[in-house]
């Protein structure tokens, strides 16, 4: 059986809910920040990374919100994930998933996380200073011009979905109105109707 | 035909050689960074990001390495550049150019793109600071643990090659010794010996 490994507030969030609504088979294992559980041997020998998510499969353990989305929507096509026939709608998708980890995500870690890029106290202050613009940036960028509607990447939902749930979650906590990006809130309150969500919620924030 | 824009040391470079292997009809234009055309209004109508790379398709345009980097393995199958029907072995892969775009070009950016992340001068000063010690940590976590060689996903070359050697390709700029990483070395080294990569790095460093 499948196993995540997750932690309330983060990124695998997007991860758990992919796996819910494909209807998976999988245990939820959370790792507790507060303890620092992610840096400790035991989860170092599934993660090397130090990171959630992890998603423990028979075949190995595969880490990255992009890879674990990904692997998801392989494994269970007809749960009909990702638009797995057509090379162009695939990269598009893929497109969205980089963006959101390797520009929105991290912009978002320079709040809290700021001791990863720099050692001087006063560097981070400057860090957390900018976030509030970067992901107004970035979301604005996102509302604009990535978001086709009704879902992320148009029509039919992906594992789009529940990354961009996930990120903008985190906007009021970065500082930034999210009603400035009235299709990504709409988007939110949809989601969170949905039962897949609303179960995966329930056990995360339980 | 498609069209490849990039810029001489730069993550585009990657994308450039997996168009060059696949044996792709493309196009390459060259962005100069010198004269900031990265950010000027008829490339942002290219790319909003204002970055490169951007791969022009008859049926739009694509951004993000990764997924240009799948949409060129996907495109053109007889190239062998991606394990497309193995649904882990694929996830596994992802998870090394995911890793590869969050973390260490992230961690890279650092040293020259401060400004993206903080506005205090001082802050870019630490920033910089730290770039060594993080590309190292990242590099080190590639050749113990993710590097299966001879290619970067084991026996076959795949999409992971050409961006592993792009990125390889800054640790002297960032102060980071390579000989401290033989396997990327070696990799490294054998990487420039492709046709396909003298070819494309004869167009770029023109
Ligand atoms: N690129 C990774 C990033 C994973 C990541 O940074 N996870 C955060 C939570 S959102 C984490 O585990 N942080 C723990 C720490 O930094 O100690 C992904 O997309 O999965
Ligand atoms: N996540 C993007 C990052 C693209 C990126 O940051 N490109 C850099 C060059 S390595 C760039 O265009 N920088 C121009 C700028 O910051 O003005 C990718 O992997 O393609």
């Amino acid at each position: 059986m499948l196993k995540l490994y997750y932690a309330p507030g983060t990124c695998s969030l997007g991860s758990h809910i992919a796996l819910e609504e494909a209807g998976a088979a999988y245990e939820a294992q959370r790792i507790d920040f507060s303890k620092a559980e992610q840096t400790r041997p035991d989860y170092l020998a599934v993660n090397p990374k130090g990171r959630v998510p992890a998603l423990v499969t028979e075949r190995g353990t595969l880490t990255e919100t992009p890879a674990i989305l990904t692997y998801v929507a392989q494994s269970f096509p007809e749960a009909r994930l990702a638009p797995l026939a057509d090379p162009f709608e695939f990269a598009r998708l893929q497109s969205f998933l980089s963006y959101l980890c390797s520009t929105v995500h991290v912009a978002h870690a320079h709040s809290r996380r700021g001791a990863r890029w720099a050692d001087d106290p006063a560097a981070h202050v400057s860090m957390k200073a900018k976030v509030p613009q970067n992901m107004a940036d970035c979301l604005s960028l996102i509302e604009s011009l990535m978001f086709t509607g009704p879902f992320v990447m148009g029509e039919t939902y992906t594992i789009a979905d529940p990354y961009l749930f996930t990120i903008a979650g985190w906007l009021d906590g970065d500082g930034v109105d999210p009603t400035r990006f009235p299709k990504v809130l709409d988007h939110r309150m949809r989601m969170a109707e949905r039962p897949a969500v609303a179960r995966v919620l329930a056990v995360v924030q339980a």
